[in-house]
């Protein structure tokens, strides 16, 4: 950033805002540039709170002037670098934009601003005997807005899909200052190109989301959680396929692999039984207690023959949070086992699971590092998580996640099921959608983006 | 179109195809010129029917050469005026690519070519105890492709979702003469923006889809369909939010109004029992018999204090049959009562489907016509029918059908919940979306066809 355009716009930027809505204060900068997602500190020149579309406006009029790059910025628990500022500028933080302005019971939908904490949300639509499947891990903290830019998933996306079937409409403003109504809130609408799927999971890099219309389901009443241990990864990944094929959908198929298990055994209080070299998470839902029962229970004979022995039916609501903290913290567990580790996001046709997680394992082997893999098997979509234990092995660290990534694309998948490519993964796109495809994206973005300064240097490799 | 640049294109497709792939016939373009769309017979110059990809590059290039316009077109049974020639040039045909190149019941995945007829795919999927949820109301005839471009609902997509869904990949031509291979194999992907989605419900004027990687379902071993009984549409209307307030997705919930009911009455052997005034058709599935039924008989006691006192249970095949012809020809029934009809496609939602209802008969009888309203109305998705008896009276029926589709967006929906924009509704687009929404449309239309050959004048009105 060349110094005057900058100080210019960040005097324009406290002539337009109250002082308490333009951040300045190195440290509290210094937090906006920090997200999940181990890529290091890049904070911006400047954090602006807004608060309404037009304050998005006012912020986009002065970053044109000046040629500054902008940054939408939240809950900042993105895994892969989205709402970094690498190159400085102006950070347009949503967070004060968090009312839930609408749940109607009776539509199915609702309507919210992009700074409402998903769990937060799906709390409010209980409320109203209504839910709202997409379940992030860090739903506790990240909000909606960063849940559209991502396109985020999570467990339940197996039966229910992900952020993108959920979202109707968007509000967003894009950076020639337009304030665009895409989409409908209605259930179904064919009305011109469906911009609203182009702009979820477009990672802040076409517009500034300030409004969301969301479809909600009626909640189903019952949900049934088990455990079933195997006594190796690839009899349980194996077991993956073997209940899709039985036409049982649960709305979680959780995979834990031998790593994942050991790094549990050190520290969960919960216990795995002895002999339980690998485990899948199941569970189901539905507004029958019985036929959910019945579900869960299908699913444990289908696996019979090669379950390791024990099925772990959850009992009550108690020792159904036990069994998810484990899958819930397995991120932080496998610290126990080395400190470090640098996680991948691949996504592989669910036919390719055991293939993919023995060729992590052994890419992992020949660079000498463990590799502990976990994640939403049922859909294919695997978390393979390099450790180590220094900053010096990086290197070799980041050689074999490169490995990992070639070879998701050459077994038919991709580079990421479901956390972006922000910053971490632009220069592997290239090798899964080829240079053609980079062009018409490319050429999509300036048509939002002009100046191209909404989020530079994010989803596409640097030219 | 200059006769010049034509008979030069012309010339040049006859010198790269083969002559019974250049179809010049008059009769058989005015075939290619007809669909199901009442807005009559806009025939191209020329139609090539295309085997592969590369055949498409062939057409785009001599089409950018000589500034033709290319339609694709297969079934002709769109509603909405998509595969019309109104400016003549080369209809691009898929109908001889309709290979169904792989099905995988492990990864629930199919790859098939454009021109494959839904209801084959469908039944081919059945044999590998698969399911393609996806059933608009042509699928014996219509191709996968069609529904692809217009995004194609049906009943089922109250459960299911519509076409978008269920589309992972494509690869499609563009008219610069680029192969692009969009989206993805697996079920759960992030990498770049989501043109797979921007192209389902392109309605042809993105590019031209050469093959589809679909999702599949495992299939539901049990249906169960009911049609409900009640004294009048209104009653019946408010019904369909109990049923979806207590927590019953059914896969369909289809309305059929006072004057369908005269219409079957008319022309079907099935006999609605006497006093029915309005019918809500009802099907549940799943792999439970025993719940499939339980789930029908709940939907039967929730409405049971407004239904006009029976409730019909298919009992067997042939008896599911029957209730489904009399849905699935309504739209030739309602020709007993007038011989003509405009249909027509609007959405709304679920809370306003009575307000929407009462609104367009009122609009048809303050023009002295009748208005005959049935559809997708568990989903908000109306096929509201203005029937006419002569050519002249078109001026009001236009009329009419005009301000149903303003009542529609004026109560939050849209023009449009299946049939596509096309020629049909191109000039009540900008009612519902606004300048600013058209303006960006167009600009990302550009980036795929800089020329402006592709399917022009669709969509968007005249500039």
């Amino acid at each position: 950033m060349a110094a005057r355009p900058l100080a210019q716009a960040v005097a324009e930027l406290r002539d337009a805002f109250p002082p308490d809505r333009v951040v300045l204060d190195p440290a509290r900068l210094e937090e906006y540039g920090k997200d999940e997602s181990d890529l290091g500190t890049f904070p911006p020149d400047v954090a602006v709170l807004v608060t309404s579309a037009g304050d998005v406006q006012k912020v986009f009029s002065v970053a044109s002037r000046h040629r500054v790059p902008v940054v939408p910025v939240a809950a900042r628990t993105g895994k892969s670098g989205g709402s970094l500022s690498p190159r400085g500028g102006i950070a347009v933080s949503l967070e004060r934009m968090n009312r839930i302005l609408a749940i109607s019971a009776e539509d199915l939908t609702a309507r919210v601003e992009p700074g409402v904490v998903t769990g937060v949300f799906q709390a409010e639509a209980e409320k109203h005997d209504l839910f709202y499947p997409p379940d992030p891990n860090s739903l506790d903290s990240c909000t909606l807005g960063g849940n559209v830019a991502e396109n985020a998933g999570g467990p339940r996306a197996l039966k229910y899909g992900v952020t993108r079937e959920y979202v109707l409409g968007l509000t967003a403003v894009i950076p020639t200052g337009q304030v665009l109504r895409m989409g409908r809130r209605t259930i179904k609408g064919v009305a011109g190109y469906d911009l609203t799927a182009l702009f979820v999971g477009s990672e802040g890099t076409l517009g500034i989301v300030t409004e969301i219309t969301l479809k909600l389901l009626p909640r189903p009443r019952f949900v049934s959680t088990a455990l079933v241990c195997f006594r190796d990864v690839a009899t349980a990944a194996r077991a993956v396929s073997r209940v899709l094929a039985q036409g049982v959908i649960p709305r979680c198929l959780e995979l834990i692999d031998d790593v994942s298990v050991q790094a549990v055994a050190k520290s969960s209080p919960f216990r795995l039984p002895p002999g339980a070299g690998a485990a899948l998470l199941v569970e189901t839902d539905g507004n029958d207690e019985e036929r959910v029962f019945a579900e869960i229970a299908r699913v444990a004979e289908v696996v019979q023959g090669e379950a390791a022995g024990e099925v772990i039916v959850a009992q009550n609501e108690a020792q159904r949070r036990d069994i998810w903290e484990t899958r819930k913290f397995l991120s932080v567990s496998l610290k126990q086992l080395h400190p470090k580790k640098l996680s991948e996001d691949i996504a592989v046709p669910r036919s390719k699971i055991p293939e993919m997680v023995a060729r992590s394992r052994e890419i992992g082997r020949k660079h000498g590092l463990l590799v502990a893999t976990y994640g939403h098997a049922g859909d294919g979509n695997l978390h393979a998580n390099v450790l180590f234990d220094r900053e010096e092995e990086r290197p070799k660290v980041e050689e074999a996640v490169a490995e990992i990534l070639r070879a998701a694309v050459d077994m038919g998948g991709t580079i990421t099921g479901e956390h972006g490519v922000g910053l971490a993964k632009r220069d592997f796109i290239g090798y899964e959608q080829g240079e053609d495809l980079l062009a018409v994206q490319r050429r999509i973005r300036a048509v939002f983006d002009p100046l191209g300064i909404l989020n530079p240097g994010k989803m596409f490799p640097e030219k």
